[in-house]
């Protein structure tokens, strides 16, 4: 479902070379022995996740579909990222459909906060707040706000209107839903943020776009299925994975993620999140940035092209678009551009993909990994997900690094809570 | 206008030590002598623009605003990146005016093509195409679509519906334009892609979307003034420039720019450009990345923090913020947020800030350059544009290279068009 090929990663050894590391490493994320291994419950989750809840999630999603002009996903973080890039991701940019969905509570910009309050105040709304114990403070800010607005706008509706997804027993965030009679989900106490974009956390908001979430869910099962088998010439996450230690050993401090599409540029973000926050630790890891290309080849095509050579690209390619057009001849051809008269705009991208893959790796001397998706169904994102979810375990695992906690997030919290004298 | 604080820097050597020169380069740059000389339009701009376009430019963005629901700009690279990020700056992401400002011809998705073209089919709108030859090909592409559509629906009309930026007097679209009648604006030949958001490029979608562009150019003015003075006392450009290479020398190979405001992120972009395309030359250059905070904290945070040690990041902040809102106080106060009821949200956004700078550099050792502008005014848009534009200048010619050519951007355009057919 995901192919990875490698002949344009200009490679100096052997990718099968590390497969006994990477059985041993195996052993340890399928047995939940290596380090944070409190934090696995991810491993099995396409099989594990409570059936229960899923059902109760496409209920809400239904009755917010069928009321609401706009959905609040008020979260940061993971529980921000993984939904944004799986609803751009399969919805497009310029959806036409209803809900909108509007992202809040992951900044602390008050122009952004008071433009939204200013945007839906006439519009009708739901609110789905996010936070495993309730005392994030970005999304507690903007959450008071939007409590109020509700409660002002809705009167005794107001409960309905409102949905948390936070611990299932704990925290300030449940104590409030459980007094106020909000529905709740649950985010486990054994999956991180940044792996938690099955779990309620992204399915509400993803369901209440109108994705499909039991695919979804079908295309995280096959994964999973598929990267039991730890042997590297079919795992292609591991393959993802070793490949990334060897462009290190290469002298490649920076990844590039690069997609194709407009629509997979959150993809990209919610990538470096994963990657960033598992392994920028110890002084290790390397460096997560993207592209959109071809729209960034005219702004950081240069210096991939014959900047300092410290980059390799990963491409993240999707085979079939999700809407296609054909360009249609003219008689005059003022603009010159019947070369490409009746051309699909999508086979014109895929020559721009392959140009600028040959111009990296061959005139610009930069490994590229070309990753391949199907298609950007429900089913495929599913798989997508769970196969970075697996690369980066075992990624960061070969670094020796415990790729699940993220201890460096909380020092700038401390000196802030100290500066706003926060008990 | 900009203030340059170092005391975060962490420096190991006089900022001051490099005034020499700096001095030799300035002579380069304000005589135009250096490579690249003949790109050197922007230099004297703010002075000698033509004041006759800079009205016809004032009159058509009146019309726009007054006919338009949205206004689709259809330009890539420079003619994307300057507009979007001015008018992403000036006012917000969710403006609530009109007309709506959509980029398109910025990218070959088929998806996001005929999403926008959905979107905009039942609507008033205008069409700005902006290409130096008439050649580009994202850019030919969605114009091609667009062209149809507005002669389709507006008829006779369609020539007063489209107006085309370029060349002032050859190319395949001033051809075009010619001979269909539209309105014409002027892409000079002595300024690039990335140095033109104060040309027409810039200028009439900015107008467009409601901005005071003579305060604008105000702005740019008294930055040309400031820096025509190359003492490192006083010329923050400079500063700027030199604390860049001494970054480098110190070991790291990537910037991170770092806002904290979500309407500040495009401004991130377009200074990618600006840097990337500019310096990444004969294997040189630092690699230009970027963050929005508190947003990113949540997934590139950790890196910073604790990741590898190849980093520096220069903030970029706004004193007075846009908007602002008074954290209310709430009786029952069941979310425990009550330490803060009083308090503005900006105050706290610049505690994030200050807790963050902290947590960077004094536990995590990462240098930091704090940039800080006035505010989101249309005059501190201009000054900061010519600062950075001046600022790149000086730190390419330090690394001897030409900032203003983009020779490796050539490349996979040549292959591609290889692969497309094209003659």
């Amino acid at each position: 479902m995901i192919k990875v090929e490698t002949k344009y990663a200009l490679l100096q050894e052997d990718l099968l070379s590390y497969q006994e590391e990477v059985n041993r490493i195996h052993e340890m994320i399928d047995n939940k022995t290596g380090k944070g291994n409190d934090f696995l419950g991810w491993v099995d989750w396409p099989d594990t996740y409570d059936k229960e809840e899923f059902e109760r999630i496409i209920e809400v999603s239904e009755e917010v579909k069928a009321n609401a002009d706009v959905l609040l996903v008020c979260g940061i973080g993971g529980s921000y990222l993984g939904a944004r890039s799986a609803i751009e991701m399969m919805n497009g940019l310029y959806p036409q459909r209803k809900p909108e969905i509007i992202f809040i509570g992951n900044t602390f910009s008050s122009t952004y906060l008071k433009q939204v309050c200013d945007y839906i105040k006439d519009k009708s709304f739901y609110v789905n707040v996010i936070s495993k114990s309730g005392t994030t403070t970005e999304t507690s800010i903007a959450f008071r706000f939007l409590k109020n607005m509700v409660e002002e706008k809705y009167g005794e509706e107001a409960s309905q209107r409102i949905i948390a997804t936070t611990d299932k027993a704990r925290g300030t965030l449940k104590a409030l839903a459980a007094q106020k009679g909000y529905r709740t989900f649950v985010i486990p106490d054994d999956i991180g943020g940044r792996y938690s974009v099955f779990t309620a956390v992204g399915l509400l908001p993803i369901a209440c776009a109108g994705v499909d979430i039991r695919e979804l869910m079908r295309g995280s099962k096959a994964a999973m299925d598929d990267f039991r088998n730890p042997d590297l010439h079919v795992n292609s996450a591991y393959q993802y994975a070793v490949l990334r230690r060897m462009m290190e050993k290469q002298g490649k401090s920076a990844e590039m993620l690069v997609t194709y599409d407009l629509s997979m540029t959150m993809i990209t973000e919610w990538w470096k999140q994963l990657f960033g926050e598992s392994e920028g630790k110890e002084g290790k890891g390397i460096l997560p940035t993207s592209g959109t290309f071809s729209t960034d080849l005219h702004s950081l095509g240069q210096f991939v092209q014959e900047g300092k050579k410290m980059l390799f690209e990963t491409l993240l390619l999707v085979e079939k678009p999700m809407l296609d057009m054909t360009f249609p001849t003219d008689d005059e051809n003022l603009d010159n551009m019947n070369y490409l008269s009746g051309k699909s705009i999508d086979w014109v991208n895929k020559m721009a993909c392959l140009g600028t893959l040959e111009a990296h790796v061959e005139q610009g001397n930069v490994p590229n990994i070309v990753l391949t998706l199907e298609d950007n169904s429900a089913y495929s994102y599913g798989y997508m997900i769970y196969f970075f979810f697996k690369a980066c375990a075992m990624s960061c695992y070969m670094l020796d690094i415990n790729p699940f906690n993220q201890p460096g997030v909380e020092v700038y919290k401390k000196n802030m809570f100290r500066l706003l004298g926060k008990e």
